[in-house]
């Protein structure tokens, strides 16, 4: 692949970046594109879109609150709606009226509401602290900011940002949202038709959508700004914006992060998650009712392992390092050249080296203590423990996920109403169990405290059997009765993780105090120094806040052939085999004769876009949208590291494809017409 | 790690090397030790050596062809022996007469005769040959040595062998014996104790031995060479010699070769793999049967993962890999600095280079195309398909496993009467077509030809159930039918062989034509320049031929521990916890009080190994049996690519905890007596 590379805070090439929306790129799009992104444009944009606390992107699409976003990021509620008799993964949902519309036990929905910068905050707490002290002094004061920014309000959800590495701090302010409900889902069959093997691929034939609705008082959520339908069909070459959350990329990282991430995070990552695969696959055939269960899971790591086996390769890829490896250098060499940045950042390459030593040799052991064992009883015996230790204390001393701004979330999961299946969390517990044992060794004090002289099966089993946690009263009594009352408990999960908790704590707390302070500073000179040669006019890695990234659609040569960027119904039917993964469900094939084959379906757009993007809208110059992205090709995956215009692309539902299925296959008129009636009316748009 | 690095062909540090009998370091051993090992000391060593074609080692240990190895070199015959009412892997065998030792269905054992220069004979068949000619014609050359060799009969056994990656080919021939019974197995708990989470590494308490006895015309073989047993257990320091057949090391490997290793080869493996585990680990929970049925397979599986995890670990070693980088830089300086050598030589690493890539590039097909989708009946079915098309073919000609003198042990694979389970074959044949289409894409040729428009499952399901290739006198009537059989036959694993047969006979071709002549005449020629330039007096990369390594029987310091070299029986029972697999059988606990608690178990020494030398007997100066390799340590793992004296180890069984285990524990007094009856007489030897 023909690769164009930006190692550093130098001008992005064009369609390349993230861009946050103080810092939107106006200009070079009006020269390219001759279109100006007006402020008021840029505001409504933002106002319009929505963010799944979980790890998606989503819209705003009309004003009764609807939220579109895709299937895969509605899959685990859809999922935990069903159960043995009721299957809408396999069957789709539609409610037919408002009051058919089930609350989601799990989904958060956030709307980006202020960008406050607090850089100058954050550093004069930390300002000559090092070590334990620095973080200690920063955790306090996200978590004084994030607190005096909610006001304790439930309904307020306020977010220290750490961008470029350190470079800056904004306090992000969403208006919260916690009664979320579906509304509509096709089939999984055409959501992710193709499944795993045409996962991350191009061309496709995926109807990746689902409908969700804010509600607030019970009542559908009555909002001002929400992106229009568009009237007009998006086409081949037009420019296009996609609004949403990429999760994470790791373009700024230094040799030694990248090397972290190579010789230990990721490689551990790929056989762990493979492993799991290759049990769930086969846990799957136990009975329909266990693949059901397992499904949305394996989903998942199948997603993840896919996406990962592509970041590796990039990250193996010695020209690709080489290059990198050689910027770095070369921007290290600059550094130490002037003696004013040698003595402000020149040590800094050594400390985050240093760190990043001691966070290989520690990971294995920090990843499988402060894991959950795949557990979700385990998981909530965990919260309870450490709610009980940690809420006692003052804010800003907690542990960050304890700390008020946080716990509407952490009570949100704590209490969920979602099934939990005893048969799946013994599976999962004593494959965890299993794995801590080998990644630690059978004579580690914590291995031999999880397990003293039982196996693994037998610990996983009498856990599960034994555990009352699935009754959400009882977490609730817990959760009020604090400290005492767990420890008082005879419940062997929440034994369990009181035993845990002392070996989980300490290697947590040597990471937070001896390694994460060192990585922190190290990256935020290195970002201050960027800063200091190169100016500030670039975009930060992705941290899961809203961006927006903007190109066309537009195709591209994969091994000599050329791809066009637009899919149709007809090829769907093309792809259809009747054997799943490829197996068009009965509605499709049911609604066949009314359907327009031209219909487009799919398109691939070149916007930069990475995980947590899924769902994220995709607009046109008027602020319509024209589509949903839901993935990225195989080519895109290198994008964690470095962005390839020649082929790099964002995939996304067409937005006629949506209409096309809502209106003949699924008769789903009401929201149809619910999205359809904004396409009269033009937002205010700035078009030259 | 300390790490002591050896790079290329320069002189080996004290204790390094998997030295060929004709090359024995004689003088550095007597200069170290005080130890001479005369020509007849070397000879008897050799003759008393054995190889089991699998992929093991072994030794006669008696006149009447007894042989002594691991219980995991033999794990598949025991489990190939059992059933659901009888299952040897978890309760041992043991033969009380000679009438009860049981054929092992695939085990074949050789014992090398002679070994050959047949350097001239290869170069001067290729000389002045490139590409697919010079390829054709160094097989050819093999395949009519070999031929000449054997002189078509079935016991002799010929195989010509590339050392030092091509500076010299030599022909080995072996007596070979096919008909070889189990005599004594302990139980799996024992053999395996500690299992995955204690495989590689030390302290270990493991009683991983097997005996067989070889037979010809249906009678013990008489036998003059073998090795006698102690008198005297071996002690900390002693010095000790391996006599085994190391499978394959990489130290001669150029840069890009190890590329090829790292990013392509194992990382493909090691997810495979995972995946593989999780599979079976769930799949053995369907029934205890199916858990006998899966377990040979999981246990290898799980081994080769640790391992490879180990080798990978090395690779992505950025000191060691750079330290190897500057060292081939350095070397190719050297070469190309001095005019003659340049001419001869100076090219090779390019075009090792361009190879490579083209290995890569086309990996990932060949080897999915090339498997045998981890079915034993589609392996059969593949094996008549080839055979028919191969066998009328001239033998120079012939894919190489298909050789005259290769025959007799295709024959013996393909109508071993070792039973075949459909569930399980169906399981494998569903996930590796699976992968296949993973791997190649569903829009491969390949796949398409392979699926239609089934599932994998579909299919699976249907040629498992529909194949009567379980019956061996249908295999026999289709092998001696040949090609006319073949394409007649209705059978559908057979039909599918066919059908797939074309696919994986170009991506084969491809290699073999295209890319493997370039990577054999590239080492070839890097061969012959570290010879031209630093002589020959080193050992070669190990290829599963007789090697004979020495070192102490010596601890090492871990993590600033010192871990002793000796275990024993008291450590078994302080390690037993009564759940697997650190649970000791019930003979051990109900024979406690008779053992000796200080008899040696297991102990570790400096010899340099690597897989295949499992079932290594390790012995004194007097040629005498001191114990039984069957593992090495965790730091031994990277003895693929480089050798550490300071930590890598040998792991070994005690001869002092065998006859403990036999006599004491299984009442094995027949066996007893048959090791110890030799134990009064000593060896000719040269002790100074």
């Amino acid at each position: 692949m023909t690769v164009l590379l930006v190692f550093s805070f130098c001008a992005a090439q064009a369609e390349e970046g993230m861009w946050t929306f103080d810092n939107f790129p106006t200009k070079p799009v009006y020269e390219k594109y001759g279109f100006e992104a007006s402020p008021i444009w840029l505001e409504h944009v933002r106002q319009s879109a929505a963010r799944l606390a979980g790890g998606c992107s989503g819209s705003f699409v009309s004003s009764s609150g609807l939220i579109l976003t895709n299937h895969h990021c509605a899959h685990r509620c859809i999922e935990q709606l069903s159960n043995a008799k009721k299957d809408f993964v396999a069957k789709g949902f539609y409610a037919k009226t408002n009051a058919e519309e089930v609350r989601c036990p799990e989904i958060e929905i956030n709307r980006l509401v202020q960008i406050i910068d607090v850089t100058s905050e954050i550093q004069s707490a930390t300002a000559k602290l090092t070590g334990e002290a620095f973080n200690k002094a920063q955790k306090a004061e996200m978590s004084k900011l994030e607190k005096e920014c909610s006001a304790s309000s439930d309904k307020v959800r306020c977010d220290v940002v750490t961008l470029y590495h350190g470079g800056r701090y904004n306090l992000y302010k969403y208006q919260r949202y916690q009664d979320v409900r579906l509304v509509f889902a096709p089939e999984f069959a055409i959501a992710f038709f193709g499944g795993d093997p045409d996962n991350f691929t191009f061309p496709r034939y995926d109807l990746d959508m689902a409908m969700l609705r804010v509600y607030e008082d019970g009542k559908p959520l009555q909002n001002k700004d929400y992106f229009k339908w568009s009237k007009e069909p998006a086409k081949d070459g037009d420019l296009s914006f996609v609004v949403g959350h990429p999760g994470n990329t790791s373009r700024l990282y230094t040799m030694a992060d990248l090397e972290t991430l190579r010789n230990t995070k990721i490689i551990q990552a790929l056989t762990y998650l493979s492993e799991v695969r290759g049990l769930l696959t086969e846990y799957s055939k136990r009975s329909p009712e266990q693949k059901r269960i397992a499904k949305d899971h394996l989903f998942g790591v199948e997603n993840s392992l896919k996406a990962l086996k592509g970041r590796y390769a990039v990250l193996l890829d010695k020209r690709i390092m080489g290059d990198k490896e050689k910027a770095e250098n070369e921007f290290r060499q600059r550094v130490n050249g002037a003696s004013d940045l040698k003595k402000a950042y020149g040590d800094a390459w050594e400390m985050n080296e240093k760190a990043n030593i001691d966070l290989r040799n520690m990971y294995a052991r920090m990843s499988t203590l402060e894991s959950n064992f795949g557990s979700r009883l385990f998981e909530i015996a965990k919260t309870l423990v450490r709610a009980g230790d940690e809420l006692p204390k003052k804010n800003e001393v907690r542990y960050r996920e304890y700390a008020d701004s946080r716990l509407p979330q952490l009570k949100q999961s704590l209490f969920s109403k979602a099934p939990i299946y005893s048969d799946f969390e013994t599976a999962m517990l004593e494959f965890n169990l299993t794995k801590a044992r080998e990644v630690l060794g059978p004579d580690d004090p914590a291995v031999k405290a999880l397990l003293g002289k039982k196996s693994p099966a037998d610990v996983a089993k009498a856990l599960v059997q034994g555990t009352k946690l699935k009754d959400i009263k009882l977490r609730q009594s817990l959760y009020d009765g604090g400290k005492k009352a767990i420890t008082a408990s005879k419940d062997p999960m929440i034994q369990f993780a009181l035993l845990m908790d002392p070996y989980s704590r300490k290697v947590r707390d040597k990471f937070e105090d001896d390694i994460e302070p060192n990585l922190k500073l190290s990256a935020e000179k290195i970002a201050q120094a960027h800063f200091a040669v190169e100016g500030t006019n670039t975009y930060p890695d992705a941290t899961f806040t809203l961006r927006v990234s903007y190109g066309q659609i537009k195709g591209y040569d994969e091994n000599g052939v050329f791809v066009p960027p637009i899919t149709d119904y007809e090829g769907a039917f093309q792809r259809n085999t009747g054997a799943d993964p490829f197996a068009l469900p009965a509605s499709w094939i049911n609604a066949k004769s009314k359907l327009n084959m031209q219909t487009p379906l799919n398109f691939c757009a070149t916007a930069d876009i990475i995980g947590g993007n899924s769902g994220s809208p995709v607009i046109n110059r008027n602020g319509e949208i024209i589509g949903l992205i839901f993935d990225g090709n195989i080519q895109s995956l290198g994008g964690d590291y470095i962005y390839d215009a020649t082929q790099n692309r964002a995939v996304a539902v067409h937005s006629a494809g949506i209409i096309e299925a809502l209106d003949k296959i699924y008769g789903a008129k009401r929201i149809k017409d619910e999205l359809l009636s904004s396409a009269n009316a033009t937002v205010t748009t700035s078009v030259h």
